[in-house]
């Protein structure tokens, strides 16, 4: 019967849209303020077709398999003396590489199905964003760092594909700040721009300034957290609050997104080793990685009990706060942190990620009109900046002593054009890093906002936020329950509805 | 309330099972339309029992570990001059086999999960006769392709569990068709023939024609789909919509589902590079399969949005045809498809597939009386004919240039008697196979389907398709809310049934 | 509306359990038996902050990088002539060890997940404990197995991290008797003893009786069910029936519970066979445990079936008993069971597991005091048991002709000191181990059971057992619905509680 009544509830509501879309037009431009239309019948299939189509013309021209990948390898095998197949990166990289690609599409699709009424979304959107980006990612990431330049062509292996999949991390980062608020035109307009910048920041940082960092702490976690924060930041919707009652979770949508959280937290240790040089490189990330994920997780319990009259939990920081660990650990991951070092930067995580969630966030939302809505400031811009502070200090702070001579320069790459680059150098690069990943999130983000801002994407109205009917073909929940009333009833409620007439 | 209510509408509706019958019979032979018993009490631990006997005898007679796996491989090396425990088969693709694994298990049994009422038995049976296909695989394929000469004993190794997963996959898309609308009895015996059916086409189409299918478009595919619809046809029930209740998702549901897509769509990489050959070979094929499947999840959302009044997204295209990619690269993955080949192949199976839900799969059911509950015709069928389509161009126009010369005979396997095949004759081989798993899925289909008409498996009555309460304890949902009903509103209860009595 | 008056149904019950301590204390000491305080503010974040610091500063003093994860590894490689980065013991375990992680966080979090009120405490408190155990665990274990005797060190690589793991299944396992039952700070007492014991358990049975146990039958599952059973029986509540009202599942629920089952069930070979030697060893255990895993399927639905009146499956015995090949199969993995014999494994567990549940834990419960509430008895205690003498048999058996002089050596390990070891000798060791470990599980657990007594852990009452609201912050349902009841829905429930009031 609730469910009955809840439809003509909702419309009701939207009939108000245009009266609320009244007061605001008394201040700003009529052309912003129109009354939204989300249907994006035309919009949406037009971005996927075309976009779709110039990927395939832009690869045909470009990408074509590196030599582990092409058939050819045969003969490479035996120009280079390669004596076994073993020896081919794929084996060294493709279980990092998978469990990756499920912390991509599971890990943070599902970590945003928490919401009660926008998981169809969540995951779904996810999926369509990260589809077209990875795409997109192989090319920005190829002309910058693939082109082979004798044939002016992008040659692709198992580790452009991890690349992708990283590339398209930071705009997924960004999506959790405007989960709900935003149509899939607009996500896909955010995502395009969001690789772009991406591959250029990315480009500077570590070709340019020679700035390690393995796990993306600066790269991914920096960039995309204040990207996303930007452009939530420019999307402002006073309104919002008129959503209230679809901004909560409910029992089993917490769940789902504990699926989320867990194989983001289980594969953060592939994805922090999964480009870290062979052989002891790999090894180190994925432990410094698991310890200070584990440190992680015990000071979170300990913060969000404390916060709580009665010392209960809280699902919101179980399922975030956890994974600070991850990312702070991005940078130093494959560096001589030692396993200490690891649990120190994972306590410190939990209880700053946590507290972010208690104190940061409200502020941001009501000082600086920054609405996050899963706080990734919290999950990713902070840890991240941590983890870049981290980088930094370790680099610095590298000697022959602890790495071996051959390790020192393996690790750092001081081979070439940087071979008198010492470790204290580094440091500053690392430093420096993290200012441009940062700019480029700020800047970048501010004018991407602006472009979102343009009244011609479907975004919903202030009081359809966080709804998956107003994209998604959803079930009707209570369909079985109508039809197995029995007759007296359905009486009764054709009684209800009587008297709701009177 | 409702619930309360609910058991006795559903007894009702069994009461008019027998007058359902009634008119049936008016029809057909009595012995097929005698009331449906769905006591599986004794046939189904009987079916398991033996069986299970049968696979222990079986397997004590004929299997055996092969060289790699057997504790002479410290013999084995010295003999064969192998320096390091890495060039174990095992190294180069058990990562691959955990995946596909998932793929059967956790994949193909929740995206079954979508229907509100059999989740269980999605996600149930899948596991029971995938538990049982790999034992049987394992004999039937290992009788025709791994079967040790000498000692007339089947050696197994990682690539037999990877290939009888494989032959798994077949049967388990056969059950999409029917999903909901036969027993556990019949399911078993389905996965009996199929697999018995599966190893007889594989070892024709792999082994006498020498056709390539590492991801097995051909092989498991089209095979399964053509199977499965087959049996669906024979199966047909005319008034399933008796059960139309149970029939569509509820909002989880379709969640759960989103689990299963996401790991098969995500874990594609591995199935089609499983058993491909060492290095370039396994390389290559998770590109592509990466590729074509990134590429199909964009033209999907597009056709969805584009059917939809106000170009909503429909959960069924999301599930099922991002997927259709994955199953189209399935022969040609290894080859040298090109980047943007694989691209070309999504982009076009992004849109057939869900145009097949949209147009053909009314067709199919008013028509051809083919009830295909899951859509197998639109996800599998289809898109393994257009894999052995492009498998079969591709082999055909491939070229020393492209592949070098060894790459050729490599990919190929144009050696000992098949030196002298050419890429045009091997593109007509490959055609020809598809034709034999065409041929293979319909009259083994048809054959398998006539039996399981028998009335004697313990399928469930046209009113109670689609419903878990048949085969599994389901828990009762709203026990809770029972339970912490107060006095009043009990009593209020009380007053409606003694007014139903009035 | 129903849900409007639950929270008052609760509320009223909590105020009953002043009366029912008062009839406790009638007997016992009052001690003992005063009014429940499960308030945790201050007790769960000092256990974690100070336990988590301690963890910082042991690491600190004891745990560096091992040589294949050390910056040195460059040196290593000169020094011991490794040709290749992919000799590193990373490469051979990683996808191993993320497979077992997976069965940790998720197989043990989400399969506990099926009681329809408890699944946050499920994920949650698995998470919580896992987290502090694997690092505990690594020190523990450190000290008696990976301690430098030059530098006092624990020196770490990635077969730590898999042990660390294997030592926190056996506290999970402990867990699942005690669920919902305990409060977190009691999970973090017995996870600190658990691991503590376990790692003298594990160096007795391991080091000293020179025991294989690759995959842990006895070691994790033996000692973790029987601690976890022994403290249960300690912590006996006559009255948890008053929390009857939880103690079922929902539908949804048990779907989630899925994931667990799956993911545990195909992971399985990965964790019998992470630790077992290169080569042959890995390769063997994982194909014993996929085959003893998928004829215990099909057994448990057999027995599950005939167990009913009409032969529906029941969930409980779907999602666990299958997993008891995998449990059975842990000892034996590594040695040449062959493939027949671990299908007779697998088919006598899913029998005597599936009866364990319908038999053995009623007289658990009713005559020995042991509340069970996943039943770890039926699918570690007792499987485990089974594995010990199946691993004692195959091991007594075993011969030079079966595996080869080079085999036998290898696979027992019969080099050095044990070098006149015989395989008949070996197995009386076997069976001495498992004595050792059912000894510890029970000593252990009723010493810790005394400990967990104490009434100051923040334990629930008996009418709060399994409810999530005592330790969480729990969403409200339908609060969606609430806000969107119509005028004329509000104004009958405003009745309906006037006539509560007249």
């Amino acid at each position: 019967m609730v469910t009955a009544t809840l439809r003509p509830v909702r419309s009701s509501l939207s009939q108000n849209s245009a009266i609320t879309m009244g007061n605001c037009s008394q201040g700003c431009k009529d052309y912003f303020c129109r009354p939204k239309n989300t249907n994006i019948r035309i919009k949406l299939p037009v971005v996927c077709f075309t976009w779709q189509l110039a990927m395939i013309i832009l690869f045909g021209v470009f990408v074509r398999y590196n030599s582990e990948s092409d058939a050819h390898w045969a003969e490479t095998k035996i120009q280079q003396n390669i004596t076994s197949d073993i020896e081919n990166d794929f084996y060294f990289r493709y279980p990092s590489f998978q469990d990756v690609h499920v912390m991509i599409f599971v890990g943070f699709g599902f970590l945003m199905t928490f919401l009660k009424k926008y998981s169809f979304g969540a995951v779904g959107f996810n999926f369509l964003i990260a589809a077209f980006g990875i795409q997109w990612a192989l090319l920005m990431q190829g002309w910058f760092g693939s082109l082979d330049p004798a044939t002016g062509k992008i040659l692709i292996g198992i580790e452009n594909l991890i690349n992708a999949d990283f590339c398209v991390a930071g705009c997924l980062i960004a999506f959790g700040a405007v989960l709900g608020k935003v149509s899939p035109v607009q996500l896909m307009v955010m995502t395009l721009f969001g690789v772009t910048l991406y591959a250029v920041e990315e480009f500077i940082i570590l070709e340019l300034l020679h700035v390690k960092d393995a796990g993306g702490s600066m790269v991914i976690h920096v960039f995309g957290g204040y990207y996303g924060l930007t452009i939530s930041r420019v999307l402002y919707r006073p309104n919002v609050h008129e959503s209230r009652r679809f901004q909560g979770s409910v029992y089993h949508s917490d769940l789902f997104a504990m699926i989320g959280t867990l194989f983001l937290w289980m594969f953060w240790p592939s994805f922090n080793s999964a480009i870290a040089y062979h052989g002891d490189g790999q090894h180190r990330a994925a432990i410094n990685t698991y310890l200070c994920l584990a440190a992680c997780v015990l000071t979170t319990v300990a913060i969000s009990s404390l916060s709580q009259k009665t010392g209960k939990l809280d699902m919101v920081h179980i399922q975030n706060s956890t994974l600070a660990g991850g990312v702070a650990m991005g940078t130093a991951a494959e560096f001589m942190v030692s396993p200490y070092g690891a649990l120190i930067v994972g306590f410190l995580c939990g209880i700053i990620s946590t507290m972010g969630y208690i104190f940061v966030s409200p502020f941001l939302e009501k000082k600086l009109k920054i609405h996050d809505t899963c706080g990734i400031h919290n999950l990713h811009a902070m840890p991240g900046v941590i983890g870049g502070i981290v980088g930094a200090i370790t680099a610095a702070s590298a000697s022959n002593l602890e790495y071996g001579k051959l390790g020192l320069i393996n690790t750092f790459g001081f081979t070439g054009a940087l071979q008198n680059r010492t470790p204290a150098t580094q440091g500053g690069y690392q430093a420096a890093g993290m200012c441009v990943a940062m700019a480029f999130g700020i800047v970048g983000g501010a004018i991407v906002g602006g472009i979102l801002r343009l009244p011609i994407w479907g975004d919903a109205a202030d009081e359809n936020c966080y709804d998956d009917e107003v994209y998604w073909e959803v079930p009707e929940e209570d369909e079985e329950h109508l039809d197995s009333i029995p007759p007296i009833l359905e009486y009764n409620n054709h009684m209800i509805h009587k008297q709701q007439e009177m």
